[in-house]
């Protein structure tokens, strides 16, 4: 569907705010699904339990997030957009190639229904940039003050493509580990919106699609053996858990993950470390030395300003080390708590 | 994975409560995710990004669901149980053979963790009983007074069995319906525990999955032209929605509807009708006449007190009539807002 320039289908005179009957089952619902959803979406999420889709013989791959990001609109992105790539995100990092999505919606009684609206449209435009079609949903409606405006889950159905297994446990001594671009935007332009903070210059979350560079790479024969996306923990804690579920041993070096500067003068402003701050569009991919520059070259022909950080190595212990900025190797961890909550 | 007897796996001591950081990627959600939620539903919720899944050539029923109901506990069930359940529900109402569920839980801080503890064994015993499993799963932490406990979402992918198409379109002229039980009793006994309503006798939710009868008429034979699950609006909305659909006019005896005596005293109590009050273990089914009593058998054989309530009838306008209990006909219609907040 294209949903530019549409205005909210629902009478925002009579109906500026969404209502528990809303989300009641009687007519007001259905309004909602069908002048609302229907518009957006297509006629498929009015289906009243469930889509039926045709799936030629194949593995496929299955996933789930909720987002709860607060504001709901940052610089570079939204909830509604973050809750289609995000999905489709994960089901490219097993490999697959992202085709259906769920939709479930929980709204605050009281949310503004132009912002619903704005949400939606943004939905469906990442869902046709991200080649994904929304063909089931839900709406939920709770009573002011027991939700927060807007939170959305996404579920997503891919087509597995790559012909070998994709995971921290096919990862061998000496494969090389790829960075798909800058770290520490999405959770610094969070920070900075639901703040109020200033920087020098605005930091834009890097929230992006990742399906086309796995896509193609897997097309040109990369052998991949691990990929992750850097959300929560952001590049960091990715790599901790990969080499905790590898039971291999991952060096990388500083000096080669690009951190723009507004990002690293905001971060070093508040103590947080880039290194641990979330993502929305940014992968590694851990492949054969072998296959590295054909790896990266395909990820920047994708429009990602891909880098080399580092490679497995041949040691017995689980962990990632990474020689800093003045030369001295260090233990990389999981931090404890988290630095930022709801950044998705 | 049998969870029963288990104790809650994160120490209640130390933490008794959800906090942010249960959400922030760090060492608090990995512990949350591995020590409570893989115990509880096996290794494979743990990958990081998604399933994968084996999947023979055929068609994919593909359905969501957010559970938002208060209290979390409530006679017959609990929030973790209808989030099964209801999926599970769903993908019965295509026709489909549900197999695969995600769960994305939105947590807020300070939940009890042995509530969550509780919320979650209930899921694993649900989804044994329903044939199916959780394969991928999502934590969110959302700060206090942002949410109201617990959300949880589902998703379910289940292999259509059908092999004709189920849906509205699909009534005929002379099919009769079928309703598998008593109505009203999930939505009395979540007012009278919200409210504290003190019946005569306790309510108990329906709360049930419903894949075995509709599996059963499919593998008998049965042609099922149209099935749907009675949840938020009832008997009442589901026909007039089914209606809509079909083109088709219904018609409905009150007498052949079964509404317990207890829940017929409270509904009158509190002004509510129970064709409008939502159960979460209630379906109609439209079958040929030549069927029905073939499909009430199995759905008997099931152990629900399945009955015939109406037929449809070759009449121009889409529309629900119904011979009331004093023998006058009436047109049923859908309610503009709802009964009851919050019951799924």
């Amino acid at each position: 569907m294209n949903v530019d320039g549409l205005v909210c289908p629902i009478p925002i005179t009579k109906y500026p705010q969404v209502q528990l009957a809303h989300g009641g089952g009687g007519r007001l619902m259905r309004s909602l699904i069908h002048d609302m959803f229907v518009t957006a979406f297509g006629e498929e999420v009015a289906q009243h339990d469930g889509a039926l889709l045709s799936f030629e013989p194949s593995m496929l791959a299955f996933t789930t997030d909720s987002y709860v990001v607060q504001p709901l609109f940052f610089p570079g992105g939204d909830i509604g957009q973050m809750a289609i790539f995000g999905t489709v995100n994960d089901l490219a990092m097993c490999g697959a190639r992202p085709l259906y999505l769920s939709v479930g919606m929980i709204l605050e009684e009281g949310l503004s229904m132009e912002t619903l609206w704005q949400v939606v449209q943004s939905m469906q435009r990442a869902a046709t940039r991200a080649g994904v079609r929304i063909v089931t949903g839900d709406t939920k409606v709770v009573d002011k003050g027991k939700g927060d405006g807007l939170f959305i889950n996404t579920a997503g159905i891919g087509r597995l493509e790559s012909p070998t297994p994709i995971g921290p446990e096919q990862i061998r001594s000496g494969d090389v580990i790829i960075l798909s671009g800058d770290v520490g935007r999405h959770g610094m332009a969070i920070m900075a919106a639901r703040e109020g903070l200033d920087f020098e210059s605005t930091v834009e979350s890097d929230l992006a699609p990742l399906a086309e560079p796995v896509l193609k790479m897997l097309a040109e024969g990369v052998e991949i053996h691990c990929m992750r996306d850097l959300t929560r923990g952001g590049l960091a804690s990715a790599l901790v858990e990969i080499a905790d579920g590898s039971r291999q041993s991952i060096h990388i070096r500083e000096r080669d993950i690009p951190v723009r500067e507004e990002v690293r003068g905001a971060c070093e402003l508040l103590g947080l470390d880039p290194m641990y701050v979330a993502n929305e569009g940014r992968f590694v991919a851990f492949v054969p030395v072998q296959d590295a520059e054909y790896a990266l070259s395909i990820i920047r022909s994708c429009g990602h300003d891909a880098v080399l950080i580092g490679e497995v190595q041949a040691k017995q212990n689980a962990m990632v080390t990474m020689t800093s900025l003045i030369g001295i190797d260090r233990i990389v961890d999981l931090l404890s708590g988290e630095q930022l909550p709801r950044i998705c």
